[in-house]
Parts: structure tokens; sequence; C-alpha cells
């Protein structure tokens, strides 16, 4: 049968992503993977942390296993406040939080509730993959401002925003992810951050601030949270368990002013209900054993020591005219090799005759720049593993590097 | 600040649903709730039933708590494929089936694959009320097809479709609850299933078969499922482990042929990337020990008991000019009272001055008929509340009828 007639316009536009067919190939044990974002299997929750977890979801078993209220487990909200007060230096009440199914799905509610086809949306370049891909279920226009290693261009923006206001056209939101960004390991500093939520003022916009990685940064670096010096109720701050515990619960959150959250709600109920509530208590267990708070140490300690073992190896192992981001956290470095080389055409070799993956760049700039960048995740492979990996995927591009001129 | 200006068009509808409104009255414990649509609390799964769950999830610990493929944990599917098979009579392999965050995602799913502005979608007079909220999000335009004791009417869609065909339209799907349904409580007759399905062929469109209730049917009644007399792949197949285990878990799945699976697993990437890992390895869990199969005939019994309670109150209680569904299964009695009455406008009084609630109908009535009727619910109240609650009802819509004339 032909199904074709049925879809809706919007589909033609829904592609399956590079790095969700990347996810299959790093299957092969042989493959040094750097393609995935995925935490450290080693550091996900052990037994003995969770000591006592079953009692707790038989206690609560009428809640748990019941369906639950959309806005979320109250304790959770409570605990999130908490959290997010202590580490993160924003005040929240509970009717301006919402539990999430995950970020991605406070990333989906973003884009049914804010954008009509052809609407403009500022993201950063490189930027989000996955945020794109809910976000083009709603045809935006996207407009991409540069990024440097002080994270968003902001002067950029602002010419570009002047631009726009003399075409008469007023942009959304811009979305960020202000800290140790997904795909290029920048962060941005808090001379922007201001700057930012001036320009939001002045040509009045919302922020959306998506926040996984801003908790497990490993200096002493201050990432003050935009959201944390937003006084007119314009950022929609989004954050999750998954980095900080666990990405298998699905369980995020999102801090906007109220109204906001009520909308949020409304759309919410049409796509889940709720989210999971044995997650939730999951999570609550969590944060009222301490747990997470006792394994954010351990994963800044740990991901530190990769972080500086994949930056040693690329400057060991990369020859010249290679460049690459020093993040102060998270789970990613970006490369920009020679403007000559197209590292979509590269990695069927890198895996073939390397045996090593990576995200080929160019998907997470909307602008169609990017083909000579790849994105490199240090949080999943072991020491070992980056290290080899590393010097493989080096000697490939030197291969490259000699081949292309 | 005045959030008006970024809200998508969508956004005006909208609306927070009666039935959410009411479950916050429902809090009130002095009023007897028939209005929710929640399983009986004392029949969630119990300590004894998951022992062995702890142990079992800390040795899948790499794959519940890590981030899980888009189409869900492989293990379930196979277990979803068998108990559909068996109980279902569904013949389906593994690229035919999708795991989804609860049947309400699959609706959103839906909605978004198939349904652009204006599109013609089929729904049943009485329809389930937040199938219709998150279709609502891509705006269609609704044909609302009255039900009787057996079901949807479906020589009145065979009119309908002629009609709309002579106007050049094409309907995209038509939505059904064949068992058991939500609000109304009847069930599709297996020679209108098979009917349906022709004028599927006829007239092209797909169905969807939104199936909760199926495998809790009180009586001998083979309610031969849409999707298991499918050729053609008209049909995507809904179903839950929210009704026959827990709605705690959001766990749901879809069989479908597998272009369209593909197509949802697309869409679902970027809603949620997957459903809970954690949930989906409780639902595998229940399913390998047998603990579902062994819940079904408890389910049956209990709701039976509840539903016999309720008919027998109401055929004791009510007053002349007052009609209800007798369901073979399911969760819910659809009552009809006089036409002078408005459920809506008697609420208030109904939980102010009698002490008990319901859901009035008119927001199941795409064509906003219906405001002389109400949703009962039976599985949620205990049986004793069921008596009272009818009673109090009762007594209300006696003293009505008689001021309404």
């Amino acid at each position: 049968m032909n199904y074709e007639k049925f879809y809706a316009s919007r589909v033609s536009i829904m592609r399956p992503s590079d790095i969700r067919e990347l996810l299959k190939w790093s299957l092969d044990k042989s493959v040094i993977s750097f393609a995935g974002g995925l935490p450290d299997p080693k550091l996900l929750p052990k037994s003995f942390e969770l000591e006592g977890l079953f009692e707790y979801l038989m206690m609560k078993n009428e809640y748990a296993f019941q369906y639950g209220e959309t806005e979320g487990v109250n304790e959770l909200k409570k605990e999130v406040i908490r959290f997010s007060k202590k580490y993160g230096g924003i005040n929240a009440n509970e009717d301006e939080v919402i539990i999430t199914t995950g970020s991605q799905q406070a990333l989906d509610i973003v884009s049914r509730l804010f954008i009509d086809r052809g609407n403009y949306v500022i993201v950063e370049l490189p930027t989000y993959l996955a945020a794109l891909q809910v976000f083009n279920l709603s045809e935006p226009q996207y407009v991409g401002i540069p990024m440097d290693d002080n994270g968003m261009r902001t002067d950029t923006l602002e010419r570009k925003l002047k631009e726009l206001n003399s075409e008469g056209i007023s942009p959304k939101f811009v979305y960020t992810v202000p800290t140790c960004q997904n795909p290029s390991g920048t962060s941005m500093t808090v001379d922007r951050r201001r700057h930012l939520l001036e320009l939001a003022s002045k040509y009045d916009f919302l922020i959306i601030e998506d926040d996984p990685y801003g908790y497990i940064t490993f200096g002493d670096e201050k990432m003050e949270r935009i959201k944390a010096m937003d006084n007119e109720g314009r950022v929609i701050y989004l954050s999750t368990f998954s980095k900080i515990f666990s990405p298998g619960l699905r369980v995020g959150w999102a801090i906007a002013n109220e109204e906001l959250i009520r909308s949020f709600a409304i759309a919410k109920q049409g796509m889940d209900l709720s989210t999971s509530p044995v997650s939730q208590y999951i999570a609550l267990f969590a944060m009222e054993k301490g747990i997470i708070e006792k394994r954010i140490p351990i994963l800044i300690r740990e991901y530190k020591k990769k972080r500086d073992i994949m930056l040693q190896s690329l400057e060991d192992n990369m020859p010249k005219e290679t460049k690459w981001t020093k993040p102060i956290g998270g789970m990613f470095v970006f490369v920009w090799l020679k403007d000559a080389i197209d590292t979509k055409l590269m990695l069927e070799k890198a895996i073939k005759n390397y045996k090593v993956s990576y995200v080929p760049g160019k998907s997470f700039f909307v602008d169609g720049t990017g083909k000579n960048t790849m994105r490199l995740n240090f949080s999943y492979p072991s020491e070992e593993q980056i290290r080899e990996g590393i010097h493989r995927l080096s000697n490939l591009i030197k291969a490259e590097y000699n081949n292309s001129f």
C-alpha cells in the first residue's frame, strides 16, 4: 500500500537523523565510537546507591503506579526547586515548574506553543540536533548565530536583530545551550548571557535556556544561569536528570513564568497525560536520599579525566590545521578540519578502515556550513578507547590531508 | 509580561479539559467521584507480585538506566507481539511494533503524521476526549458518526463517506475505540468492524483502532480486533499497559505496517527520544513473569462486580426518561437524561449539594450535541461508593426533572 497520500505536509521534513543511523553502527564492538551522546555506563546508578528503592516504590504504590498529575509529582517539583536554587541560583515556586518526559519533550512543547509555520527562531551555529528536529515539525525559519570560544556571538546577534527589526520581523525566541553546549562543548560568558537578556528585552523575544550539563562543569567557573538573571520572565529554563542521574528515567523539568507553565501543562496533557510517575518517584527517591548530590562530584571527576585524555590525545596526534574546542564540562569536543575535508564523506572510511566513528558536524548548522566539522563524545568511551580512537582518527585525518592537495 | 504575541495560532484551541478540572474536585473526600478514569487503586501492582523486580532492574542496569532505542526495548516488543497474538489474534513482526509513552503519545504521533490543518477526520459520537485534544493541535475538520448499542453506525458512516466523496473530500482516517469505548462503554459488533474495513478499502482511508479495554472484557463475547481482520495494512492498532497492569509506567504500543512504524519512530524521536527504558523493563518483567496474565482474570472479576453494582443501582434508583449503556467491559457507563437537562449546568449542584461528581458529556461530541449526557466511571470508586453515589445522583436528577417542567 502507498501511504504517501495520508501523510501531513510536515512529514516531508522529518528525516532520520545522522546520529540515529550512527548509533546503529556503534554497536559493532570493533569500532570505537565517539558518535553517541551517552553517559558513561560505569556511572549509571548502582545497586548499593538504590538500596531501599523497591520498598519506597511500594510505599508510594498508590501514586507511583497510578495516573499522575500532568504538572508532575508535587514532592519532586519541590526537590527540583531546591536543587535548581542550590546549584543553579534559580528562584522558583511550585507554579513555575513542570516535570517533563526528558528535556526533549520540553523542546517539543516549545515547538508547539510558540512556532507557527514561517516564524523566526534563532539558534546557535552549531546547535543541538534534536532541538532542530522537533522545532522542524512546526516549520520555522531559522537564523543561525555563530559561536566562538566564549559562546554565542551576541554582537552578531544584535546586528542580526536590528536587520530583522528593520524588515518588521520579530523572532519568537533564541534557543541556546549556554553551558558546555552539545555539540560544540563551548560555554557562553556571563557578560554575553547578560547581553542576550538585554537584547531579549529590547527586541522582545523569549530565551529557551537548555541546561543539561550545567551541573557537571569541571572547574570553578561560575556559569550563572540566564534564568537566574531574568527579571522579566523571558527565560524558559530546561534541565534533566539524564546527565546527573539516569537518562533511562526520561525525567526533566522546565522553569518559567507560571502562565507559561500552565500552557506547558495543557500541551503536555495531550502529549502523554503525565511523565511516568514510576520514573518520577525513582528520581524523587534519588533526590531525597542525597544520591544525586553525592554522584555529582564523582561524575565531574570521571568526566574531567576523560576530557583531559581526549584533549591531550588530540594535542599529541592531530595534524596542523586542525582545531578543537576545550570544554569546561559536558560530554563533547568539537573539531574543525581543513576546509577541503567533508567529514560526512569521510565517515564510511573512518568506520570501515579505521574502526572509529564520530558525528559529521554539518547537520548541526542551520546555514548549511560545517561540512569540515565533527562532534566527538568523551563520556561514553573508556579512557583506553579515547586514546586509541583519537589515534585512529588522527591517522585517518592525516591521510585525508595528504590526499586533499 | 504579556505572552500572547509569542504563542502559535494553534494555542488558541488548547483549552483545559473539563475532566482535568474535575479531577481536582474529586480530591475532596466527601465527594463520591464518578468523574475520573482511573483503575481501582486496590488493583495496582502489589509488592508480592513484583518480588525480584529490583534485582531484575539492576541486572539490566546498563540498558534500563541508559538511553534506549526509539522503537522500544526489543524483548518488550517480542512480549507485546506474543501477547497481542494470544489475546488479540493479531499477527505482527518486530518491524511492525513500536513502544510508545502510553497510548496518548501514539495519538499525538497520529495527529502529527497524518493531519494537516483542515483535513477530515472521522470520530464517534461521543469519542475519547484526550484524542480530540491532541488531534486539535493539528486543526482537523471533524465528522462525527453516531453510535448505538452496537457501536459506530457504519451505515451512517457509509452515507457520510458518499457525501464527502461527491464533494471531492477524502478523510484521512476513522478514529475508533471499538471495544468498551471511553466514554460510552459500548462495543462495535464484528459485522460492523468488517463493514468499517470494507469502507476503508473502498474510500481509501486509515483506521486508528484504540484498544485499551479489549483485554478486560467481562463475558465470552469475542471482540475480534479490527487489526486482526486487516488484510491491506489500513489499521493502526494502539494498546497500553495502563489498564492491564499500571498507568504509572506510561507504556503503550502501536502495531501497523512497517513503513508506518518507521514514520512513528522518526516522529517519536523528536518527541521524547524513547519511552523510559526503566518503565519498559518493569513492563517486561511483568510480562516475562506472567504477572499480567495472572492479573487479567482478577481485574475482570473485580470490574465486573463493580459494573453490576452500578447497573443495578441505576436500575433501582434512576427516574424514568433516563437511559444508560450496558458495557461488556472497560470502566464507563454513559447516561442520557431528559433533553431539557444540561449536565454541565447541573454539575456544581451535584458536587456542592449532593456530593457526587461525573463528567458532563457534551465535550465528547464533536457536533455540539450531548448536553444532556454524562460519563460515569465504575472502576475507581468502591462498591459502597458506587451504591451511595448513584443514590445521590438519582436524587439530584429526580429533583431536576421535577424542576424542568
